[in-house]
């Protein structure tokens, strides 16, 4: 049992926490940012700036032309990327394209990879997942309604989908759906075609994403079967394959945010004075500092972990699951502190803290809200499923 | 011990409800609401649609154009107003307006009165009251660092202030200042006078309050004798009568929100499906509304009892710290449960719920943090001061 | 709206707080209790006393020799005798007599009244309540497996029961069995006929009950039909009529429990000095001190709201419900707060406090643990059965 | 980085696993176990089986004739001992032997080890550690009221303690008092000997530790100068010498306790039958054991990684503070989901629970209370002394 990164993770921690702090930090008042996330030309200069430094798309794989990083590697590198908002969108490990980058990685035939995964690798082009339905196939994925009927060498895909991340502006989509015999199937597509449509965007608490989040609307779209993503009928299987690492990513990336909070926090009790001493000489702030690193190192503890058992090539459900639901709930809580720490100045735009606040809310539902995940770890523990030590 | 409601209660109670029903929920996605609330046209309207109902400011003595509510009054006409972030608006009730009228009835002169009272309460002008500045005067008062210095007749006064809600579009403002002699007073002044400068808008996470929160700057703002608002020298006394009233208020608003948020949640889990049954169904989605309904009641309690005690003429300083944090903390519980419950759609603008969750964060920093509560509650109870059954 | 007392209920109160204060405090080092409760000779002793106060069984009807209390009546009174752990069994007010005395009261004959009712409202016998078993009726009372066969003009009643309180000592017995036809009936009985085992007492984390509880056995237990308790078949809805009061007046006593614990915590944090001040004045440990206070206020208010629902003649059995949960969870809080504050001694025998906290675990769970009401409580809301304001 | 046990870790781990399940669990229902712990005969018939299996005191050195366990070797085998409330005294790892071992072994000559160290090692004779005093030294050294005065080539100690683990029955003490020049200094004496009264034995809520708690006095206690423990003044070093790691210990025997907390109530939840199905089946339950995984791999992962700190030879007295809160309390909220699951199971003693829970509570307050963690923690926070990732 051992807890000391390697050198080469030391050396990528340290590089991307200069990165973060000297190149995109300086950017978080661009105004190119709104309600949907920052703009393309934002993401561009961003994006550019990883490249230059060199961790661009680092979790993918060497061939694609990342750094090939493990998942506890991941672990180390996307903390301190997530340690400014603008951070995953520069390191291009952002939430979906993050995941789908995975799920090519793993499924997709290689002249799939060469069209797609490349040019996305290589910060080019984003990629969106539409999975969930406004009537509930989501966190109960058996109500998926969206339908692909063969047709000749193609499908024809119907169907509603929302909280489609960073459909806007993407340059290609994949697609959940429903076959005739019921089974799920993964196809890809182009953004750009006929039959697909952007209805709206969606009115968000989080604007962290670029792209923010669409309700889509599939009209008759025709996708050839080469595009189909991996096998027909396992379209859940990959969703699984996606969504544990997808979800541990997302840990990761908000630990850093957490991290940034504290950090915030952290300051501003050491400098600013209330009934005559340093706020933070106060128990009632000081706790809350004590509470939060404690927070934080608990979420730590459960992602490493989760990371490693993943790099022993074991699924991990579980284990996901778990730190899922720890670390949204653990690192929801530092930020809540933060902001009671800062009082009037945490609920307002004077520091990045109020829009970690509202970014951050979302992660106790996205991917499976904490109840979903505590009713299907209870179901293992019942049935003698759950690890043990 | 008695918990009915007197008749004349119910009737305002269910006329107030109609009300918001009826002319005022229609009117939420009015879009002449931005970052600093609602726009003055639209307030306009809401306040002439109050008056047409016989419900604008309520809790102004008759004398002045008021039904003159009791404070157990409020607590049943507020809540209901509250149902809707535009109700108080509509009502005339909302912060910092109430707390203003309520500490004009009890201080200004006659003249005062006429001058800016009478008006306020028709609805035709707005007031802000200007006391937190950036270096800690606010949840610390004896840091106050705006100075008023005699000058013949009038007063020079000189400083800036922050978190000035509603300072944007107000008529009239109450400024606390320090005389020479350390002492603080309460001022009174147009707004459009030379030596008033709102310097810029706050970015807020609440978006409720008209007119939003400014920066503002005294540059030699001059003002004569005859508007110092009482008498010199008892400027926190006044701000004491301002508060223990204002905090509960302030608790009998929100609460009308958190309800709101309840009914929606409820609503959401009786008829939306996952997993082969309504979520409500699920224990662990009923669980978190069977908690939604103890702490509503538990906040209205508390809101109640103290309202009786003002209502005997106490100044109810300790009740209503304490329904302050029990407030704000169990009406974030709601809140933040029922966003939980609709998931997605709990954190994106699908329904008023991600307002009221943004909206009410600051209700646990405003007029004193939870922290500021305990530690003055702690204190009475040691010294054996606080209320014993 | 009114929360003020009457003089009646000013003088009780104050009469009651004089007696445990003068009288039966004293008594708490008394070593005649052991792990089963209170021995019979100091239970004796300390009716004796309530009696020479008149302040013996208050609750009862004046007809049977009580005060005839109203449930607010009772909130006063109770609360005031939980403030001793003892007081309870001198006040003849303790579970599960003081349910039993009430369920009585609304459903016994005439002759029962006068065999049973009568000698325990004088303080002279007790009695049991034999409901739950040990394969789940109890919380879940469709599992009901004793069994009354008629036979005759009498029943013969089979079956085991288990955490039966007061059963070892109590004089008669009321027997929850299930007919023939598959109704629950109750029955009376005296304990010392042919037929009742108690087959052993069990080792329980709380040691205030007289009798503690006990593993009881119906082995052909032979009872007249004249000994049915009410009418045949109407044997749960009789639970109802004894538990919805029954659960408040277990809010009342532990609330004075509570209270206790808080004083005995804030004249420890006045009094105890560390790293140079007063505990208390520790923040962490005044923090403390001010939630105790609040979740005492808030119980309160649970309880006189619910006890003046009951006197209204409602069933308020969702009231009770929703005070059983939100008090036993407040006042556990209070218990383990003051346990925290006093270190060391709070988990040894140097206060009442560490017999407050083992007694105090099981309110969460008898009468209904908080998972049960939770439940129902959701189920009222989901079908819009639940009060509104 | 890396979680994987070595595969002599692995056999420990087994080893000790099944020790407990076939030795020392059939023990537990043996009666020779009181209010203060096992006696004797009871203790030296655990030991004599923990000596047959090779498991005795392993964290001693191999020198002294233990297994020289590293602090993760200790992490893994306590964790199993402590499966068994009867765990910890058959391996000879219990408080405060564990502790005072490992100081003895770190701290104390030749001599005093072959005579003190090396028969306690062999689980022959047990000691305590005479340090928290009636007027506050314990968690505020600074208190310190016992006094050693030089006389010729002795010391002459006077003093109370109280809440000294173990002191009844143990053969030799290690005493904290304070030189004529104010530092602190250990010194070590015989039990059996002029000057040291055992006063009386605590009632404690806790049952666990053999010899109880017991209030001691020192008069006029005279000790050679070659019994003083390591050198002068350097007491409180030497105390964290002893508590880093010892409040560590704690935390690894109570996970023990907590996981067999958890498998009593998983197990109960599979069987028990309520509302129509297993217990374990409706989401209240599953959620609380849900969360119980959560609180059990949080706790084991701040041990784990503790453990590795200390293993590297740092002091590590923030991760270990940190550590001791984040345990005691997660374990805590583990057993007492678990009492609530168990229903009046878990308040009485039907199953090991209560006496789990019973036991537990106090391990928030010993080795410093967590408020005083928090405190501690805070200030290194704000000095910028807390570590980093």
């Amino acid at each position: 049992m051992d807890f000391e990164l390697t050198s080469r993770q030391r050396d990528l921690q340290m590089k991307t926490r200069e990165f973060i702090a000297n190149k995109i930090i300086p950017m978080e008042s661009d105004e190119r940012q709104g309600a949907h996330g920052p703009e393309e030309s934002l993401r561009a200069e961003l994006v550019d700036l990883a490249r230059q430094a060199g961790l661009l798309t680092p979790h993918a794989s060497i061939d694609m032309g990342g750094l090939g990083l493990s998942h506890v590697d991941k672990a180390i590198v996307f903390e301190e990327a997530g340690y400014s908002r603008l951070g995953p969108t520069a390191l291009n490990i952002h939430a979906p394209d993050e995941g789908n980058i995975h799920l090519m990685e793993v499924v997709a035939t290689r002249e799939q990879k060469e069209r797609w995964l490349r040019p996305q690798v290589q910060g080019h082009i984003r990629s969106c997942f539409a999975m969930t339905e406004p009537d509930g196939a989501g966190a109960d994925p058996s109500m998926l309604a969206t339908t692909a009927v063969r047709d000749g060498d193609d499908y024809i895909i119907n169907g509603k989908k929302w909280f489609i991340t960073g459909a806007h502006g993407a340059s290609y989509v994949i697609i959940m759906a429903k076959l005739e015999d019921g089974s799920a199937t993964m196809f890809l597509s182009d953004m750009d075609v006929p039959g697909i449509e952007i209805v709206r965007l969606m009115d968000a608490m989080d604007t962290c994403f670029t792209g923010g989040h669409a309700v889509m609307q599939f009209n008759n779209l025709r996708v050839p079967a080469s595009q189909v993503l991996g096998e027909l009928g396992k379209g859940f299987r990959y969703a699984q394959v996606r969504l544990a690492p997808a979800r541990l990513t997302h840990c990761m990336r908000w630990l850093g945010q957490a991290r940034r909070a504290h950090d915030i926090a952290t300051q501003y009790a050491r400098t600013r004075e209330a009934f005559g001493k340093p706020l933070g000489k106060h128990e009632g702030v000081g706790f809350m500092l004590a509470d939060n690193d404690m927070d934080l190192h608990t979420a730590r503890m459960h992602i490493w972990h989760t990371a490693a058992v993943l790099d022993r090539g074991e699924t991990g459900n579980f284990e996901s699951s778990r730190a899922k639901v720890v670390c949204s709930e653990a690192q929801w809580r530092v930020v809540d502190r933060c902001v009671q720490i800062l009082g009037g100045q945490g609920v307002t735009g004077e520091t990045e803290l109020m829009r970690i606040f509202t970014d951050m809310r979302s992660f106790r539902i996205y991917d499976g809200p904490s109840e979903v995940h505590r009713w299907s770890m209870a179901r293992k523990i019942l049935d003698g499923k759950a690890p043990t030590p």
